[in-house]
């Protein structure tokens, strides 16, 4: 492309400080260079994990940073030793990276890829130490490695997923993290059979999508747990058959679970982040055969306590990361689901606003309303 | 046979009272009733479990017993509705049976039988809850459905396993209990891939079959773990390439396997029922793809504790009841292992005493000596 080996100027959200409204500035986004791919970025959705870092709450704050990490866009120019995406290429970002080459990539169990985990902290590029964003010439921070609140962005190609171009990206750029998330905790993880009982604790958007790997999975019986009667009407739309509110029994919620289900749920997936509720997921698994996966990320000072009686009695307690999911060799197949009509994505996506009002999606999330809302750069 | 249906008089060692030696008394073997079967018990060994019920610390006592539990016998007469032994077949009793009707037994994954699932205060018959042991028309209680230490027996079918009649007894009995739950917590429940590293916490018995486990599944690095530097070289015909003594270390001995092992064992295997091993068994496991298997027995009040996050980096905690082993699916096929010389009996049977002489086998248990003393019923 014409652009190739220039910098770009283009639109981007900038935060300048923890918890003031996102500004649209222009900024100038250099070529991308070794192992890097600059990625012209059509649709961004707005994801938690935004929100938390514009707080910055109890964080070493990194500002002026671009956010962003949930996206579609495509590739619009590759830096050396790239060869496995071409400009052109439909591709979906993910914080989290796959190198192909370090032990985790390497190992078909992990996706804990050792190069490219996550960095919350870090507002550079892995190669060189230095910002790709600037305004007027001083630098402008990156974001997990994806930065997609920006018409370009440059990106590691390990964290790059090439996909299907016939795939509408305003749909699959909620693939980029919290609906593979949850929808591999349960495929991948958990992997109830066809008429098992699921319970699902915690339904934002990460428990909706574990929720919906469950009806996928054939599920027969889907239990919703949630302190937030709210959440109810909408878990039903993805096969939720019943709804447990801790709030409403005297005794814990594990009990109320196994008794309604004559000893226990076949899988738990825990999506909420609360301790307690971790504890309560695997405690509620039945014994033999009981599979318990945690999804939330706790605090730093939670403990997990149970008796370990519950291990002897057969109970299996996992976690994940990004639903184990591999990014690059996984999440084209994930698309596929989609195209196939076996995953609904369209259920999550409950607002869509122009670019210019990404301040708007903050503002809906703080509310706690609707799941997803996407944003289009094209206005 | 001849003493099919009467009852047949034969000696048994019988514990009295608690931690008092047991003595040889001649009892009354009434004929087993619907779904029964009388064995003629050829060889039985002590486990830790017999010698626990008879110190019978902290227990509701249940005396006059016959204890027993790990033995290989013939079947002399079947009760109604047994159709699947005869006369004649070779069996190995085992403490927990496989009805193959309840959930459990229907479900792949489970060996928890609803029915027949250990009960340790239970002195009697689950059929007519009558004893079918006297001495002089007195009850004598049995133990977990099995009470081998008796020249016959009666069993619920259930609880027995039919074994190719080519196994020698002598060698074989050991199968009933320690040894397959060590060796099953590795080879069904951990799985350690060939050329993996595998840490097995405490090298008792159990620890050294789940050890032998490891071997047989190809581990390349066996690492022991135990505060008793004593168990180091047998350890070794077990396969063991290094030692770690917890108390040798300032830091918890997860760090120091972490640290050994460049970022984490493979599997881990705990055999100790310290809750603190449990701990550290887990949490030196490689985060992506690591798996830690319970199999100590814990104290009532134990708690094990964790800090959450090492699920979500992908670490795997289990537990297992008899090394998830199926009693009549399964036993066989582990002897068939043994027949096959993969598995290796031999190194763990280091006393043979006479029938006569079963306090001699306590009293080697007591003292920390040997691993399995295996006792003949004809002298
Ligand atoms: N492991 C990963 O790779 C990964 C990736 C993305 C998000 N996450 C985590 O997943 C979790 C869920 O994310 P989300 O975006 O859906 O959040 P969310 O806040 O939208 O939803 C969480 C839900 O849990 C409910 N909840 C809180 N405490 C509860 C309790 N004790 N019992 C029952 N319900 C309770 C809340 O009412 C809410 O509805 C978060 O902790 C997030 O950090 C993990
Ligand atoms: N889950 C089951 O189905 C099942 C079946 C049989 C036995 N068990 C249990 O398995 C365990 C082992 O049985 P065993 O017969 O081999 O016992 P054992 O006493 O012979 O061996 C236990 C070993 O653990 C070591 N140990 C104790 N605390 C330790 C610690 N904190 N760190 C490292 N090593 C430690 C001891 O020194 C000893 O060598 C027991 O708890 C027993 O109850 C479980
Ligand atoms: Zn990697
Ligand atoms: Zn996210
Ligand atoms: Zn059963
Ligand atoms: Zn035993």
């Amino acid at each position: 492309m014409a652009t190739a080996g220039k910098v770009i100027k283009c639109r981007a959200a900038v935060a300048w400080e923890a918890g003031k409204p996102l500004s649209i500035e222009e900024v100038e986004v250099a070529p991308p260079q070794a192992m890097e791919v600059r990625v012209k970025i059509l649709y961004t959705a707005l994801c938690h994990t935004d929100v938390y870092f514009w707080e910055a709450m109890g964080q070493t704050p990194v500002f002026p940073r671009i956010l962003g990490h949930e996206a579609g866009g495509i590739v619009e120019s590759v830096g050396e030793g790239v060869t496995e995406l071409v400009p052109g290429d439909h591709v979906l970002p993910v914080f989290t990276g796959e190198c192909k080459e370090c032990a985790h990539c390497k190992s078909e169990e992990s996706n804990l890829c050792d190069l490219l985990r996550i960095n919350v902290d870090r507002g550079v590029m892995i190669g060189d130490g230095q910002s790709r964003f600037t305004i007027d010439g001083k630098p402008i921070f990156h974001f997990v490695g994806t930065s997609t609140f920006s018409e370009y962005t440059v990106i590691h190609v390990g964290c790059l997923a090439k996909i299907n171009p016939e795939a509408p990206l305003d749909k699959v750029c909620v693939l980029s993290c919290g609906i593979s998330t949850g929808l591999g905790a349960t495929l991948n993880v958990a992997k109830p059979k066809k008429d098992s009982t699921v319970a699902i604790f915690g339904l934002g958007a990460v428990g909706l999508s574990a929720m919906e790997g469950a009806r996928m999975a054939g599920a027969s019986r889907i239990i919703g747990v949630d302190m937030n009667p709210a959440k109810f009407e909408q878990a039903k739309k993805f096969g939720c058959t019943d709804f447990v509110n801790p709030r409403d029994h005297t005794k814990p919620v594990q009990e109320v679970l196994v008794e309604m289900t004559n000893g226990g749920v076949d899988r738990a997936v825990e999506c909420t982040g609360n301790v307690n509720a971790m504890i309560s997921a695997f405690e509620c698994v039945h014994d033999g055969w009981g599979v318990a996966v945690l999804v939330g990320v706790p605090h730093k000072e939670a403990v997990f306590k149970t008796h370990p009686m519950n291990f002897l009695n057969e109970k299996t307690l996992k976690g994940t990361f990004f639903g184990n999911y591999k990014p690059r060799t996984d999440l084209p197949e994930v698309v596929e689901m989609y195209m196939r009509k076996e995953l609904e994505l369209e259920k999550f996506i409950t607002h869509s606003v122009p670019f210019s009002q990404i301040n708007t999606a903050f503002d809906l999330m703080l509310k706690g309303e609707g799941l997803r809302c996407v944003m289009r750069m094209e206005e």
